[in-house]
């Protein structure tokens, strides 16, 4: 995908941190960037072609639409997440030009970051009321309207630098530290090529409610020396006690291990679905024992092939 | 617990989904119910000693706070869960006396109330502009206010019917059938007596973040013949690739499997904190295979300790 | 292999009840065979190319040779195991013309089949004395000798009718329904024909003496729906502690689970031996479950073949 | 058990290897010794208390009976293996005062100790034929005979010793090095204690013959640490597919791990087998993770009882 000449949405509206986290994405800074309002509004401009892909929350995170995220694209028309990215959650205090700290008697933003600067807004501006929006970046933009409904808001920098407004304190998170990540959201396409420090992502349906089941899903990483970094359990809607797994697995699909693990998990349960090979953000190596390595994938595939083959004299 | 004697928080203000499910515990209805602004504060009122208890969201909820509760009983002092509680998610439109559907100019609420009844409004109430709120209750409350930001608020009936509302509108939720699972937290103290239909919640610290871990510790069920209705892999927050599971098991600690099982996972991870066994809200029986009941528990320990006590004559 | 033109050689001498079980492969009556004195004798004469193959017991048997047949197939040149054969264990009482059952004073047979008939021997012929011999063919061909060391001999039907011995008693063993197994070895080369009620022999080194290697081992059979009719630890002979193991699995290197199985043990142990796949005797036909079999490996292949080819429009 | 004034069976005549490892139990020299001519009889002598133990092969063996063996003891009225032994399989070539090894025209000895000698015999003594006997002991007694059908015998060192023979000829095995296994069995009775060196030999009954059982049972040994160093699949004697299995594990009932393990085994399989815990005669010390120490043990079985037994303030 050429970054460039490619479009984009994320969730908006402009400033948010899943903007930070497109503008991560190489040319994105220079490429077509549509808002949208919703998670599900992002996933079918981009299954309508309106958009080359979409970035979004994808863990907990003051923009919400989390788990929502992996289940809308767990279901529908196949889509794939081709990047991840982590940004740190760390807020400021913005203000229009000759707002003082102490004169902010109304703050607004939305209810998740209030809920996370509430000590620093305690023991910093104490007199200052809070009023609820839709998103910190909503919260940015409502300074620039005609009649304000607080003088400050609390934001991420980037909507605060988008917007030319003073930045009154940087990093009042009460819990530095914290990173929300987000994924790259594209139609089916060409696979991001494999780094060494990949993450794979799937939707395993459960072939019935009964103990082992999960086990027997599992022990096809396990037994490929193949990794999992996430994973959880989610309802599939259909009814009580069905569920689906929601996988992020160590490697890619180029890779023998996870190949071999994917295929053993569609005849185990034929409709899982596939999400995506892409690189770690943390772009960290895991080690790969000696005999699930390429190496020994086709050495094995030599093996069985004389074997089968094999004829008389 | 005696309820109607005890006291109990809840993510509030009054009205919210939240009470609703607590209005679920026999005797809550008569008893004292303070309304806490987060899950933070109502899990420091109940380790105070400030309340008996708190009912709070822990699934994807419009009243969020969802991993979040979790991870907090899953560190610091410790708490459990005792009663678990489910609540269809269904909104109304309400209104003070006198206002009618087509007047409503501006509409408040939660800012995922609004995405999930965004169809409904758009069909039926194009007109009205949309403000956030920081809860659904909130926006109801709102409206008894001397000078409302809107006419109607979208909120839960709960609300609607305490503070004497019109309901405009019932049902108004895009996707009909969704419930939200909250769970009521107290201090260690009687576990609740089994049931034959329960579920039991532990945090499990991996042990080495190595191929197999995960395995291990989901064998101590499996091999125990004890379902799970639940697991998350939690980032731990100590450092990157660290992480613990959070896992619903179906069963009490007072079954031989369970408890068998939690001891062979202290034996592994020997941090895993035990948050409490209590009756499924869906009230549905598992099948006990025979070789895991107590009964086969209590013929091995027999046989066990006639081997291990054998004498000559 | 044309059964009439081809060469076996046996435990004999002639008429063992190893020679019965050649004779169940058709067209051996007519073909060239030739005793061994040993099962090593026997392996070196089709690895030299003396003759294409020898039948040779494998499990416990009056003609012994049990555990070493199969240690010595699992080292050295390769060979092959293309047929397995039951021949019930059954003894006759058989003497020379003239000789009456009262008149036997004397009684040959090997050590074995001695101690599979004394309590026949003590109620019917109490006065016999028994002379040992090196097998019971062996003690049936002394009988034609110039000066037989005994009257009678304990043997098989075969040995007795072969030559023209008269038949005193038949089946005389204490325990009826006791049958040997055998198996019949060539050099490599075309390997029988799957013909759904299949069997395949390997020998597997363990890898390393922990606990779980002999578990990751057998998990390779399990996860792929393939059943183990027989599995024994056999010391290496290299040190103490050092083990492989002998393996009997239903079903034919030709069916998809069972090449995907020996594929991942060559990756896990790659110095393993394939024994051969070869018609089971009892001529039973497993339960193959839906996810194991070539249909679903095939569908599986065929899904991950598109995955990894993925184009972009 | 005090050795000397108890008295033994073993596979005789006296002499035998059998013999021998019976000799390397404490006391065993001066106590009662009684050759039994068959496992089958030795076992009896147990169950009737005619003796108080029996020596017996348990691995090939020269004086066979080695599956029967463990056969035997895993069905009937109980019985314990409380001792193993380990000798070395080595033979000498014996004759009575006179005889010389170039005089030797025919040599006596078990069918089997012939196999392992015939490299030796034919490049040593080509001349002398071969005459088989019920055993190597039995070879030796037969040159005190007044007309002995040999000049010399080839059998254990014991047998020569205790008879006065000549040893011609030692260590005339063909291949050296070899061992054979030995157990010690009695009623049940006082455990041997436990040395941190030990064994614990169980059969156990497949349950059912799915994929998975064998693993389900393997698994709880390898779940609680617990390391096999023999494991064998034996036929149950009822009907086609029925198998128990017969293993070895390192580690004793007095062990947490391995009573847990037992208590799960009898859980899947009540009529599971315990034929003792014993000393190894290698006496190697295996390594216990510490997840499965006694001490991981106790402390999982009080944070249970802490948590069972919670009491409200």
């Amino acid at each position: 995908m050429d970054s460039a000449s490619s479009s984009y949405t994320y969730l908006g509206p402009s400033g948010t941190f899943t903007e930070a986290a497109l503008l991560q994405v190489p040319g994105a800074e220079r490429a077509r960037r549509v808002p949208s309002s919703s998670a599900e509004m992002a996933l079918s401009m981009i299954r309508s072609g309106e958009v080359d892909a979409a970035m979004l929350p994808i863990e907990n995170s003051i923009e919400g639409g989390v788990s929502a995220t992996l289940d809308a694209i767990a279901t529908g028309q196949e889509l794939r997440i081709i990047r991840e990215a982590i940004v740190p959650v760390s807020f400021v205090l913005a203000a229009p030009a000759g707002v003082q700290r102490e004169s902010v008697s109304r703050v607004g933003t939305h209810p998740h970051a209030w809920a996370q600067t509430r000590g620093w807004l305690e023991k910093n501006i104490p007199q200052a009321e809070y009023v609820p929006a839709t998103s910190t970046a909503a919260a940015a933009h409502e300074l620039l309207s005609e009649t304000p409904a607080y003088q400050a808001a609390i934001c991420a920098k980037l909507v605060a630098e988008q917007l030319g407004l003073n930045i009154l304190a940087e990093a009042i998170e009460d819990n530095a530290g914290a990173v929300t990540r987000f994924v790259l959201i594209a139609r089916p396409g060409v696979l991001p090529a494999p780094t060494g420090s990949d993450k794979t992502t799937v939707a395993i349906p459960l072939p019935e409610d009964r103990p082992g089941a999960l086990m027997e899903i599992l022990d096809q990483f396990a037994t490929r020396g193949v990794n999992l970094s996430r994973i959880e359990s989610r309802p599939t809607g259909q009814f009580l006690g069905h569920y689906f797994f929601s996988i992020d697995a160590e490697g890619h699909l180029a890779d023998a291990r996870m190949a071999d693990a994917l295929g053993a998990l569609h005849r185990i349960s034929p409709h899982l679905r596939f999400m995506g090979s892409y690189p770690r953000a943390d772009a960290q190596y895991p080690l790969i024992p000696e005999h699930t390595t390429d190496r020994a994938f086709e050495s094995a595939q030599r093996w069985l092939a004389e074997l089968r083959g094999a004829q008389p004299e």
